[in-house]
């Protein structure tokens, strides 16, 4: 049996995890694309619980960079960066509700499509940036292309292959008052840049909007822990993600799940309170739902607990904490 | 001859520091108070440069902690706290100019003026909180009322009485794209809790969107370094400022004088990170406008730089940091 | 071919990797363990290039909490905490060459084998400690015996067992003039408590004082990414290590290689800056033994670099970061 | 009165405040300076409460940096920084005693006194550091030196003069066990940076050794907040200070009393943490000397609290809190 029938979202979501219509958002249909999570956007869409959807991503310059010989601090226009697609407004979605996606599938997009990472002026984790305030000279602007490709991976130059092993850097909902840059990560989703955030992952959002406001965009083709000098393999792609809806599930910070573990998402400054945030609704999570008291968790993923950092560049860093399925069934 | 006559807003403003209309902003006419700083709000009202307003100001309450006996827990409805005036849009502000803010003046509101400080769950410099995340148990939640008198002080027992020293604790413009919760203090001003955003300070903020929208409130009688608790002397007032628009001048993060230092404002976490934005910050200014060399401004900081910690306990911390004008000065 | 004929060790070490030697430390052998790592201390066993040597290791309450009824504040006594076997002196060494240790073996001393986690007043990753001060009140003490079995693993309850994944939490060399507590983790290594370090991996220090001094103890039958209650599966073992010299090579940090990867691991707080000097080193690495150019190596970790949270509970956090040998062979 | 007739060290001090005896530390008696606060140096003099103790302290830098040619990476030996006087035993002192030291004077030494400031590679507040890991280009180094009168001031350049306000940039008592470099700040004093160590101020150490070994050294002739480059105005001193053993008192980090305020004295990582500690050890303080409950102190220094910034360059960063005597005298 596959674990999808398993997931929290099949045995808790309104259309109990199953896909029941097919959408697409093409760059046509989304016409303009969103520099912020918040909710006075128009929806480029509505769907209903078990909707799927086939959506067009830019890469996180919009396609500006278009050559190793572009500059991108003359290309980049701040603070019109990382574009997203959406809102996708859920119907029945409100405050107290959790919007799951499934993301289905990431391929790259284009005739022959290629990657970008670079080195940006002020942005990176091992330079000073603009709020861990330096006088330090700047490194040079570097560009790169890459060729993608999902069966043969991504090739960085003729001597290594990166496998292709793509996700959602930027995705999430609109909080309740805020409207947020999608460069930032935060309780709502938003520039995670996680990478277990892939095919085969179940998202957890709490809705704190009527009509909860699905934003995505930003997908990696592959990238590092931490994404360290602040630019993954960023490319265009048509994702496709399956939402539903869960009734009655109330909690604060992005969860996640997949065939091997649950996993909790903190986004914050220092360092530490990411890790602290999501370690402790991880330990919530164990004591809610899975019959251990708070301490015992607490005292458990001490010992078998995993952290993955997703990024130490952003306005906030992620990381997720997560504990395999098998300590959790009895 | 007045400071005033000096200061960079007599200097360069379109208004030339001159009080050219006045103008008022009752809770009547403010009507809805908002809750984040942005540029999706309608202005409350339209002034040029060189006007004077008086704004009734809320506590950061709203006023809904009325006795010793109120819960906070109970009685505050998050997101929708720090109510704000405004936004106040300034004719003829662009990106790429500044608007002064003078504050001339603030009085507490109502016939037997009264503060509020309290201790709120998950909330304060010394407790775990939503970010900081903690296992331990929470304090007690506790509530104080105190009389506030603009001459007599603050009267904080019947032993201790604190001096009447307000400020405004919130205090900015719009970002451009962006709409922040009024609780944090960024780029743009904001919940920014520095003591020094008192009567005699001019505030200097870079616009970032058409008209600038002013937005401030949460006025505090008195205020230690770093607003230990998080909750100052919260009180409602009557706040006059005076703006005026300097075209032409750009750069990041707030600036403020008054008759005896320069100071830049930096917000962020680590707080290490809110040090280093207003030094360098302070760094640039003196090399740009006082003629010194970059790397010989960063060495006299050294020796007269001086620091004054606002909040240690907003989503970003804030720090000013100032040099006298004795030191500027040929 | 074994990996490690090719490993570093073996290609420069003085003894070639080779097992040239053995030799014991025991209990009584030791006699006093330590709680600092420093030059002061005197050899309890000289020792050359190749040398193998097993140790009887205290767990890191020196077995103090024989049961669950003990209670962690009145049995520990600050600082004579986390004892240590050593130091090693190793014949030849001298400031600008490197130790190599590979842990060969760790396994369960005593009959009955069984390991130890409690939760102590004021330390761990999701509390309020000494220097993370806070005012809350601290969560109840806790301690937990579990039998530690190599075979079946560590009995965590009747229904969860976890794997027996035993390493070293506590390892390295002495500083050159200090002598610092053997609970923190910095550039002499120290309780980095990373889970890493376990049978199979090689470590590399670089030597401050003559002789380098070698400790070691504090080992985890299991630890979980972050050890983040601050007490892992702590249990005394006996544990075979493998040491070699390696002249003329000098870095700051400590380095790891298994058959898989090479990893540097930087301590610090915030824990970001435990990830920068980690990220770091592993950079300047690339760039000097394997003909990467710095910025191609900052950019190519961006992709592929992979990171492990030792510890965020010791007085420095600790993390690991690592490349795949894959990407570095031509 | 003179307010020291009315201080703690008058009050409880085993000798009342008073001075009982004079001595003298040489640069000829000293002999060896020493790098590291710990208790395996030898005594270099013993004296009994009520001794009063002229030192001629050197400069951080041991006098090497003689001329603005002088390329601090050439001439500066890394750990042998920051040399120190003492250690100087106490008789009587032991662990639960604290060691009272009133700076009574501070005067520049030699026949043409002068000070240093330099810019050293990877090291200050705004640059790159060895733990705030950066792949930026380094600032040049620069050195300046600058005539130091008493009377004058410091002369920083033809158009300006600073002021000459003299503290003890490194000050405190060894550790138990551990011996730590003298560029370090923590629990036990040493490089706290901190302008308020100056005459007319009293230091309160906790005793950890027997004898309590008191260095010092690292004389200021005046410092901005935060110590911005790391390098104040460095300069030879003769200081004087004037011991005394309080029996019976026991904290945790380092006090401080001056004719106007208490102050607590916090060093950490990040700056929140040192903020952290010197407020709950101010609060305390007040809980337990000065009759307040905990949290009504919390409540009052979130309204009067002051914070001054030491450096955020060191190893530790440091931050001491004070409150105004006024508040707590009924």
């Amino acid at each position: 049996m596959d674990w999808l029938e398993t997931s929290i979202m099949a045995r808790r979501g309104v259309a109990k995890g199953e896909e029941r219509s097919t959408h697409e958002i093409t760059e046509a249909s989304q016409g303009t694309y969103h520099y912020v999570y918040g909710p006075f956007a128009k929806p480029v869409l509505t769907v209903e619980p078990g909707a799927v959807i086939s959506v067009e991503t830019h890469d996180a310059f919009e396609g500006k960079i278009r050559t190793e010989a572009d500059k991108p601090s003359e290309k980049l226009n701040f603070p019109y960066l990382n574009p997203q697609n959406g809102p996708i407004r859920v119907e029945g979605a409100e405050k107290g509700d959790v919007i799951a996606i499934r993301i289905k599938e990431i391929r790259p997009r284009g005739e022959q499509p290629s990657g970008t990472t670079c080195l940006i002026p002020e942005f990176g984790g091992l330079v000073g940036t603009d709020v861990t305030a330096m006088l330090n000279p700047p490194l040079p602007e570097l560009v790169r292309k890459v060729e993608v490709d999902p069966v043969k991976g991504v090739k960085w130059s003729d001597r290594i292959t990166l496998p292709y092993e793509p996700f959602i850097g930027t995705l999430g909902v609109s909080p309740e008052i805020e409207a947020i840059t999608s460069l930032q990560p935060d309780y709502y989703g938003g520039n995670m840049d996680l990478p277990d955030v892939g095919p085969g992952a179940i998202l957890y959002f709490p809705v704190n909007t009527p009509g909860g406001y699905v934003y995505l965009g930003d997908c990696h083709a592959v990238q590092g822990d931490g994404e360290l000098c602040g630019v993954a393999i960023e490319h265009p792609t048509v994702t496709t993600v399956h939402l539903d809806l869960i009734k009655g599930w109330s909690f604060k910070w992005p969860r996640l799940e997949n065939d091997r573990f649950i996993m909790t998402i903190g986004s914050g400054r220092p360092l530490e309170d990411a890790a602290r945030i999501a370690y402790r609704e991880l330990t919530r999570w164990m004591a809610r739902d899975y019959g251990f008291d708070e301490l015992e968790a607490y005292m458990l993923l001490t010992q078998v607990g995993r952290v993955r950092l997703g990024n130490m560049v952003d306005p906030k860093y992620t990381i997720g904490a997560s504990i395999l399925k098998t300590y959790l069934t009895p």
